[in-house]
């Protein structure tokens, strides 16, 4: 019986793994990962595939990008149901993008396979968040001192948003893409516009930095978008 | 005229250490790390030395942990000094314990040395930070969904850490030992014990985790401990 594995991979530059997430990673028979949007390669498969071995078994697994519970119950279970079975040959890597306890995906597949056969082992690896992978593209410290951290995922209200720029001296909006307009509005009010920044597919080769969002009311931004606030 | 690059080496496993990381590590002809307290190796150091060449020169920066402005000013001059002489001969890794942009020592060294020199080339690594290691070491998700993350490092007061209960769903203490105390009582009235844990020295073999933090009104812990409470 095999041990699953949930190895953060970071954000997108394969150099951002750990070091002992790559060797877990590359000792696992099989190599599991989210599938990606269209048939095209999912953001951890990209990650890892120059990593891989020839003779490492690839694992695509679905997780639908919904809201809808029993859809997404149904996805985690038959995820599930194929990691239990490859763990019955061997060692089972799930290479997920970022952390591997920040917003992830993994986090419903351990679950749900803990559920349904509870002595499962498995261990986990954590990696480079998207929120110090931005900073560090910025050339910016994302804290300093006394400073308060907050992280708003999507799906946050402008309420939520206006409550964080009250306590937090420094604001992490997550997948920012589809509420950008009306963040913008709210950090214009606030005049903040200048202290902000968003940071698209960093560490990869096309990243994309925009600082200083004053002229930016819209912007045509991918999913995994973020935005920084420096509030005080 | 070398480059700076200032690398987040993790929290205690030398092997949180990234890919990149370690490339940059190892390249560096001379590599820096904050001093350690009463001539011990500091953390950074002691996560670094075994991938360390026997060629690679040693510096070891002093930066005192205390309060006052102008000590803290003359200390990251005289570091901002040594390391720019470094630079002079080639480039210099700069071994920063956790995340380099979360709350670390680097900021300061480079800010002071930005501003003396401005022209000077720095790069940085992002590393593991403590809040993902702790969460990992746990085996729990940090955050899920929707979920609000707020991360309050030292220093904060007891107003703070109840606003911070009011708005966030998962909320991190840092260098909670001076607090913890104060921090325990606030947490038992908002009956959010059970949901509380303590890391101490994740991911190293004398790591020490306090899950349900009902029966310790009081802990022994040294400055690195990170407190978690999943609020809702």
């Amino acid at each position: 019986m095999g041990i699953l594995y949930g190895i953060g991979v970071g954000v997108g530059d394969p150099e951002l793994i750990t070091v002992k997430g790559l060797r877990l990673l590359q000792q696992a028979p099989v190599v599991a990962f989210p599938a990606g949007v269209g048939g095209k390669p999912g953001m951890a498969e990209q990650i890892v595939v120059s990593w891989l071995q020839p003779q490492q078994t690839r694992l695509s697994l679905a997780f639908p990008y919904v809201q809808d519970e029993a859809e997404l119950l149904q996805a985690w279970q038959a995820a599930a149901a194929q990691v239990w079975q490859s763990l019955q040959q061997g060692d089972v890597a799930f290479a997920c993008e970022g952390d591997i306890s920040f917003y992830s995906t993994f986090t419903y597949l351990a679950q749900t396979l803990q559920a349904a056969h509870p002595d499962v082992m498995i261990q986990t690896v954590p990696g480079i968040c998207s929120p110090m992978a931005a900073a560090s593209v910025l050339g910016i410290p994302l804290t300093v001192r006394t400073q308060r951290l907050m992280v708003l995922p999507a799906l946050y209200r402008v309420s939520d948003l206006e409550a964080a720029l009250q306590q937090a001296d420094v604001l992490v909006l997550m997948k920012v893409s589809s509420v950008y307009e009306k963040v913008w509005s709210v950090l214009k009010q606030h005049q903040l516009l200048q202290q902000s920044h968003v940071v698209v597919r960093a560490t990869l080769p096309d990243q994309k930095v925009y600082s200083d969002l004053r002229d930016r009311p819209s912007l045509d931004l991918p999913y995994f978008s973020i935005l920084v606030v420096q509030v005080r």
